[in-house]
């Protein structure tokens, strides 16, 4: 039975997972030529926010609308979800009243928790644990920007600094797809060992390599992309701004000289907001290089694909049609209202 | 004249009633057969929350798009009502903007005071005095599970606790449809006086009864519908959990022995959310019996329903429209711009 | 080359200003005859508000949709602009994922700042400097209460009292369309100067005046329209009640004896909200003359113009497109997904 939720990449194949992406890419294609596939239509997206967004909540929007659907914002606070109401009590009776759901979360079990019990398909758009749309979104734009004569799995990807949850689904989708990982940053910051299985697992099934590291010239050597992210820390381990310096600067901040050791053609990532003169410099993150940009512009495009490939489609059931319109009009008639030709 | 608002039941006959829900059912069986009426087609729902919400504003909104229209959310505090500007101003205004409103407010005298000086109708979306957008989904599950055999005017609901307002909506609900109702509850917590007055002369018009008891079996005999609500209190009257414990607890818990003494094909109905372990237990709640599932997902559909009700229709002026198009191409035309076809 | 954001109406022409005053008025008359030109479908706007409003943002989202697009409403604190992130960043982000933004800040540079980076046009929603769209919905309200057998140019508008950022707004559209602009008002509040050399510029251009003055006849005499706001003062120097009160009552408020000192057939405007008692009394705001409801409404009428003007057109490649289609086919078909028929 196909995986009704999208929380985790780990869930799906790889043949899965370039399903996801090739929806995405052509998909893309259609909307920038003009065309804009109504393949969501009459359809109703919930967005669950514990956290503001920036990216994620501007692309969920946009891609429902761009496709014919609709998308409720539900900011911080201005729904009951684990408040007055159990998580399971609130899945059950959202996943009854719009067709898919998206939730960023604090913690990774509450979005299992809303995914186990509503009825409607759940996307997990981060936790405290992963980042799964940016894992998407970051495939279709490394695709985009393969060095000449290489397919995905012969790229090496380095993530510098933090392990943060954006860290690790950079792996989770990397050793997915048989490339090459490796996290450069301070040992006392690496992916931990349980997570660090998880991407080595995948990658013996894949032909890939998962590693992490502080040797700064094996890391870079031959690196296709170079990946960064804030040192903020994550929520209930948050650093102060002297902590994080005295931590990963100036040895993992990404620069110009750190980016020469890499493969010439090494392009620039970063799932954004940047800390701009912590973990990047302007010299990068502005470069011809960074690819930041479009890597943001692709949260959009490959969260369309991930709509698609999760929305259930209308059942149509032409006989229940036909008996619903005639009592729909009888009713109107009756009130001398219009509507059988707005049908 | 029709009255504009759909402010409480009290205003409307049974018949205009019943019209409300034929057309929620017609509309439900259409679109769960894949078929979306476009009767809110252009049309624009301003959403008032001065509370957090999940059913009500879920299914507004989903209601409005379902039906080819919009609908704009102002959560508390992102737009001025009664703050800088007056109820009565701010009216005024939003009555020109949108097409219809619906506002969940803190004081029922706030939604009379918007509907008075709105061109546009406006929905109750709950206050401290009714809950009417709840009425006409439970009444439309309620008919979707009569007991074989009997009539929504046979039937005889009981509600279970504290008079909370909708405890109050299902007495003005049952009350105008001719069913017996009954509040069991203890006797500082019963309906206030003055309302229970508008249930008693409602029933007298429609053959039905209402009264208020603190006698078990007697509530409890014959029960089709089992309904009760949280125990919190209302707003400037709130309980402490030892409080409402001490009140409520154990007598009035909905428990399967309460529920033996209902009717063998008695139903177990919950407005939502629920604090489980208090008015409710999880027996109860997860069993085949309770409905309140099916409750939640008829918000969407009854608000349908109502919005197709009290919208007003699109006036249609061929003339005028000719002469709009006409102007806004010579617009267009001059700015070099496309338009003419996608009108 | 166009201009592409529209954040100060001194940037544009009074040609450009009067088209789209036209492209409104056209899309208006449209409207109220039941046609809704789809000149927005597919096209999404993000709307950020650092401050509460209800004019503004029912607008714009009402425009939007109106006209078969989309709206994003970013609540303040909702969005990351100028947190975590450099608004440089935002709006190079935001602009890739959105066709068109409009946003409400506290500081005029804010809004400059996110035009210059974000490569989707940029509409001022209003700033402590100006409240561009403001002024072109009061340039609509005026062309449609024109004195009998005057032109716009042969108008006198007198704004009385505190020189706020509207008070500023009115001159600079004022002076632009050549008609005579007073500020009546105390002198330690009067437009400063190096804003007044903006209006006497403009109206030496278009053969307008534009004056202060705290001469009550001179101000009055044979003004044709009339226009107050409140009295709070902006942002960093807000006036207490008491402040207020002492520094522009009674003199400057707006009352039936001082509305006899205009022309007598002046109309009364407002942008809203009024605080009734101070700047303006019950007897004028809700007199026949008073057209400020009709204001309140040329908002929308206005905004739609301002959004059709702005928003960049579709660009369509058909060869593009159908290879988009293909490859979107052979996809949907090997998940076994319907897709062809809807797009």
């Amino acid at each position: 039975m196909p995986v009704k939720d999208y929380l985790d990449t780990n869930d799906f194949t790889k043949e899965e997972l370039l399903d996801m992406v090739a929806l995405s890419r052509a998909m893309k294609q259609c909307i920038k030529a003009g065309h804009y596939p109504q393949l969501l239509k009459n359809k109703t997206l919930g967005m669950v926010f514990q956290q503001v967004s920036t990216r994620t909540r501007l692309s969920f929007e946009a891609a429902m609308t761009d496709l014919g659907g609709h998308a409720q914002f539900y900011a911080p606070g201005t729904i009951q979800l684990g408040g007055h109401e159990s998580i399971k009590d609130s899945a059950r009776v959202m996943g009854r009243l719009v067709d898919i759901l998206m939730a960023r979360v604090d913690r990774h079990k509450d979005v299992v928790e809303l995914a186990r019990f509503s009825q409607a398909p759940v996307i997990n758009g981060m936790s405290d644990y992963n980042h799964p749309t940016q894992e998407l979104g970051d495939l279709c734009t490394m695709m985009e920007h393969l060095p000449a004569g290489k397919k995905i799995e012969d790229c090496k990807l380095v993530f510098v600094g933090d392990a943060t949850q954006v860290c690790v689904s950079e792996m989770f989708i990397a050793s997915k797809m048989g490339m090459e990982f490796v996290q450069y940053g301070p040992a006392d910051y690496h992916i931990k060992p349980e997570l660090l299985a998880i991407g080595k697992a995948n990658a013996e099934a894949s032909g890939g390599k998962v590693w992490v590291t502080e040797d700064r010239a094996a890391a870079m050597e031959g690196a296709d992309f170079v990946y960064t992210d804030v040192w903020y820390g994550l929520y209930d381990a948050e650093l102060s701004y002297d902590e994080r310096m005295a931590i990963f600067y100036p040895t993992y901040q990404v620069t110009p000289e750190l980016m020469a050791l890499a493969a010439p053609h090494a392009k620039f990532m970063h799932c954004l907001p940047a800390a701009r003169g912590e973990e990047v410099v302007d010299e990068v993150i502005d470069a011809p290089y960074s690819i930041c940009w479009d890597e943001a512009e692709n949260r959009k495009h490959s969260i369309r694909g991930l709509l698609v490939y999760f929305c259930p489609e209308t059942r149509h059931d032409e006989q229940a049609a036909a008996e619903g319109k005639e009592a729909l009009a009888a009713v109107l008639d009756r009130l001398g209202r219009k509507g059988g030709s707005h049908g």
